[in-house]
């Protein structure tokens, strides 16, 4: 998919303000304000039919009277105006338009007509319609502002920056933008998209993963709404190996039609919106802070698909933090190589040389020693990522110049390793650290996240995307079936049920039970024995041909002697199924992103910890495989104190082959719900034992 | 307990330096250095033999020498000379030494043993001995700086500062320092207690308890290695209202004796230092910024033992934002009453006035609406805790006096509320609205961790400490019972045992079965019949006196007929236990803080999700609902999903009485593993099923 009909809303050559003020300080103004001091190239065209000018420029009385077709138009004239203006800007041939002015879909029913008028009105001439109701958006690469934000009152974007930022909150994506600006990290382009009417997020982003002129995207979204494009923007930014760090807020709720559904009401939509971001390698910040801290580590564009962590400390009490750290969110900190650590040991005999490698004060005196330590982590340890713990020591005016020198040098020997300094510095030398390449924290938690986020970009680039092969053809019944309709049609797609069979004669039950394979439970099969434990009509554990042979006649005989007079049609062969790890296997339709499929463990796990995981279908058995892994109870199937390992195998093939049937069977079938699926010992396979199919209209 | 004994070491009247240098660069140097410029107002005594005067100051050749007794010591000299001056200092009469020496006990066993001596000669002289290889302290207050750390070199304490810190190591104590003072919050004492040779963390934490300098207390500990007096300390300060804030590091390290108990190896002993700060209060700070978020927070001496978060914000997204941190770490927001909230949309229309409350940017343009809303949150919302976004806006040079008016005259209404601003603003406009009575933070979430912490402290501080009872008297066996001896001597703890008995006769069976409860299970008691079921020989569900006949006939006569020859000894009589859900319940001696108890759900909860909890013994049974209701599992114990509820008091009762016998049994009681314990439906009962008592030697 390509975005590039965003290039006139983004990255116009001329702009006109259908609504221009003189007045720099009002909405209507400062757009225009912004643009002069930020010298926009392009040609401004303000409409105002009272002016003749505005702030210097000549003004037009209306869009027709406009000398060129701007590329495109902020429209800051209320309502009805507004839906007119969108129209004459149409007329005119221009093909976006950025809407101000609110009182639309966020008010109110009639808010909401007037927005699709708007909306229509702009589909109609072709255009694209960012808002209406935001705060606009700002170009700095090439002095494009038409925004009202109050945000450049305390300063304007740190230049040379590379970092986008896509919000559908105007007053959050400012507020971000001002603290990233006061952290001096460098965002050159800022869209907002309010009422999403007609660009959503999905452009914006998909527009960003194609500019030539952003490297990391940092997004802020409250709720999807669109799939295909947002899908596509995902896609198109990992291809283009541009990190996404998005803040998704609403985890808090539950709610949209998924909840319709038993299952999926369980974890909601956040879940499922978690599981696309996940799918796509987009990382999803906890709060602001980490945002940027991972947008501002991403800046140095270096991903390590495999990221380990190594850390150099002056402290052993911050080393262990940082352990801490590292294990909380699974990075791995692998040892130094032995002969390393004897070598770190006889030039520091009270080091600590593992990883933390803690160097001691006596680094400080020694400060050479800086410099071993440093370069033995990178060329021992080979750490892609180097975390280096010198607090305020890094700071100090007398002994951070020395200390620099030392790291700078190790630091140009390995550019292509992530280096981070967590000191207590201030600002100038800060940035003089920068300036080297070194990424600077004070916390050294948070520069640890930060580090490994990395790592999932990595991780999620190096993927190759997995061809979706051909859907197959399912035909689903009109009405939703009945339980044993509903498993045939689930068998056929490969997620096989637990095989039984009813025979009248004893060669039929051998055959079915080497079929199913040993052991298999045989049942007397009579329409007139309701409790058929009672007389000793069922036989567990049987386990050749011979005790199949033997046990036929055994039913037969007890029915005879213990039930006379009762109908006998023969025997049931079932396969045993013993020592299974209960699974639900699941599907529902998001209303967004379409048929989603779930796995959980069964019974408590998923009812009361709501330990489950979600995918959009389909996927293949290595993506199902994943999923399983990711449940906390995964031991359970792992074997764990002693249990056997289940067919994991057999498990993910069953959720695989049901994403795919959910994916072709189209928008009639409403939900899957399989529970439990019984996954056996290894080899041996999963079953599914209770299934429901929902059919829709 | 009684921490005077600091009082010489942190808040002395006079000092002498055993190694002091002229060169106040140097170790040795430092300390004097510091105190000339900070004015300590007490006498200082630099010792060096070489020297007649140093840094001005007269100087003395040895400790004999001293014109007067020094209220405490630095000792910076190596080695043995350093146990000479503590030996000198002593038949001095001095009463507290500081050791910067470092070579002890974090280098070798000679060390050690080095270290050893001592300590013991400090003892010897009924010395306070910190370190040795510490790092010192400071007590701004005085301007007594017996310390080496650069940190000054930076800049020196917030003036007016309340906050202690206590910090094992002196890297990240100092650390932690720096970054406070450079954040504008003020710490006035720090201790670093190094190699903890003598004066360990709880003494400084009792120490700073009972301080009247200070306010809030920060802790950061790699180990605790003594009990009682840290025990002490914790219940110190909550009795003066003191919050202590603590990082301990190592939560990822399993070890210690602990772990050679297999139910406490399951959590590590982690858990068990986690629930002893759980118990007095203390909250843990998952990192150095929420530490000092927190301590920030505490310092406005406000713990509201019921919180509620009220939250008015400019931004819809970021009152989502808000309302998702809240959610994630359990701090209520209730809504504004209805009439309030018809009254806000009567001020503002497109408000929001649930809560979060909305006001939009229309609370910009009127400016008065910002009071207004405000003051209807505190007083028609009521809340403890209200935190106002306002972003760029708030640090508005045009707008944010405005604001700050508004918002100030609604604080002083309410001065026993906690109010936070989110804003982005510089540096003086920030103390500006710190010097109205403002918390700020740049990010909310940020924020909300920091009110909610207080809230948790206000609910330690409302408990009162329950009164221990008298402990009974328990005798334990020789050596580790069988189980039937150890269910017995459990059962008269008051755990009992799922109640059974072997009856010979029908009436002795029928006074059973009415004495368990019915329903009960009939088992044929015979040493020859092994498979009971075979024969017919288990009989459930009996649920009245005539079915126990019925019952104990039909058994007989079973065993007669099916298993002739077989020495029937009678039936027995056994509690039925249906549909119980399964716990572990366990105690077992921490090194540090004696014996623990710990219960869990059985099965999978225990072994795959490790969710246990841990309390120090003995407690009462509201203490132990308290556990029982902050597991993970706890909705399986509550009714989830149509269960029925389990007896939870019965459990509790049974944890309770656990942790009295253990708490009495004294140290030969190594551990307790019941697994299961079986909890019946509500009133019910609990019963163990199963149950190992250790004894050690």
């Amino acid at each position: 998919m390509d975005f590039s009909s965003l290039d006139p809303l983004i990255s116009p050559r001329s702009f006109a303000l259908i609504g221009a003020s003189d007045d720099a300080t009002r909405i209507g103004g400062r757009p225009i304000a912004y643009m002069k001091e930020r010298g926009f190239k392009g040609a401004i065209y303000p409409v105002n039919p009272k002016r003749a000018t505005v702030q210097g420029l000549p003004a037009y009385p209306d869009v027709a009277s406009l000398p060129a077709v701007p590329d495109v138009a902020v429209v800051a004239v209320p309502g009805e105006a507004a839906i007119e203006a969108i129209d004459a800007l149409g007329q005119k041939g221009c093909k976006a338009a950025i809407v101000f002015t609110a009182g639309f879909a966020e008010v109110d029913e009639a808010g909401a007509a007037a927005q699709d008028r708007l909306v229509a009105t702009a589909k109609k001439h072709g255009m694209r319609l960012l808002g209406p109701n935001c705060l606009g958006l700002f170009n700095d690469s090439i002095g494009f502002y038409p925004t009202f934000t109050a945000s450049f009152d305390s300063g304007w974007p740190v230049p040379g920056g590379r970092i986008g930022i896509a919000s559908q909150s105007g007053a959050y994506g400012t507020h971000l933008f001002s603290l990233a600006r006061d952290r001096g990290i460098g965002a050159n382009i800022v869209v907002t998209t309010g009422n999403e009417g007609e660009v959503a997020l999905g452009d914006v982003l998909g527009w960003m993963a194609q500019s030539p002129d952003i490297d990391v995207i940092c997004a802020y979204a409250e709720g999807i709404r669109e799939s295909e494009k947002f899908l596509a923007a995902l896609r198109l930014a990992r291809a283009n190996r541009k990190p996404i760090v998005m803040m998704k807020v609403g985890r808090s709720e539950l709610g949209g039609a998924a909840a319709q559904s038993h299952t999926a009401s369980i974890a909601g939509d956040d879940a499922i919106t978690d599981a696309v971001l996940q799918e796509f390698g987009v990382v999803r910040a906890r709060n602001t802070e980490e945002l940027l801290d991972i947008a501002y580590a991403a800046t140095k564009c270096i991903y390590p698909a495999e990221n380990t962590l190594g850390v150099m400390t002056v402290s052993g009490g911050a080393g262990v933090l940082i352990s801490d750290a590292a294990d909380a969110v699974g990075f791995p900190m692998p040892a130094m190589p032995q002969a390393a650590q004897d070598k770190l040991r006889s030039l520091i005999s009270f080091c600590a040389p593992r990883n933390p490698v803690d160097c001691t004060a006596q680094a400080i005196n020694q400060i050479e020693m800086v410099g071993e330590f440093t370069r033995s982590m990178a060329v021992d340890g080979g750490y892609s990522s180097c975390l280096i713990f010198f607090s305020q020591v890094g700071g100090s005016r007398s002994v951070a110049p020395k200390i620099r020198g030392q790291l700078k040098a190790v630091m140009e020997e390995h550019p292509d390793r992530l280096w981070a300094l967590s000191i207590i510095a201030p600002p100038d030398m800060v940035r003089e650290y920068e300036a080297d390449g070194f990424l600077v924290f004070e916390d050294p938690t948070r520069a640890v996240t930060a580090l490994h986020a990395l790592g999932r970009f990595g991780q999620s680039f190096a993927k190759a995307e997995a061809v979706a092969g051909l859907l197959p053809k399912v035909t689903l019944p009109a009405q939703t079936p009945t339980e044993a309709e509903g498993k045939r049609l689930l068998a056929a797609a490969g997620v096989p049920a637990v095989p039984e069979r009813g025979c009248a004669e004893v060669e039929a039950a051998v055959a079915a039970a080497k079929e199913f394979g040993f052991p298999v439970v045989l049942k007397i099969l009579s329409p007139d024995i309701l409790h058929k434990s009672e007389i000793g009509g069922v036989l567990l554990d049987i386990d050749s041909e011979a005790a199949v042979r033997e046990g036929f006649a055994t039913l037969l005989a007890r029915a005879a002697e213990r039930a006379p007079g009762a109908r006998i049609e023969g025997v049931l062969v079932a396969k045993q199924i013993k020592g299974a790890v209960e699974m639900a296997l699941g599907m529902v339709r998001d209303p967004v992103f379409g048929p989603v499929a779930m796995v959980g463990l069964g019974g408590i796990f998923i009812e009361v910890l709501k330990d489950v995981t979600f995918r959009r279908c389909p996927f293949d058995a290595a993506a199902a495989e994943e999923m399983i892994r990711s449940l906390k109870g995964f031991p359970l199937l792992d074997g764990v104190r002693g249990r056997k390992k289940a067919d994991v195998k057999a498990l993910a093939e069953a959720l695989a082959n049901l994403s795919t049937f959910a994916a072709a069977a189209g928008p009639q079938l409403v939900s899957i719900d399989i529970n439990p699926l019984l996954v056996l010992p290894e080899g041996e396979g999963a079953y599914a034992a209770d299934a429901v199919l929902e059919i829709g209209a």
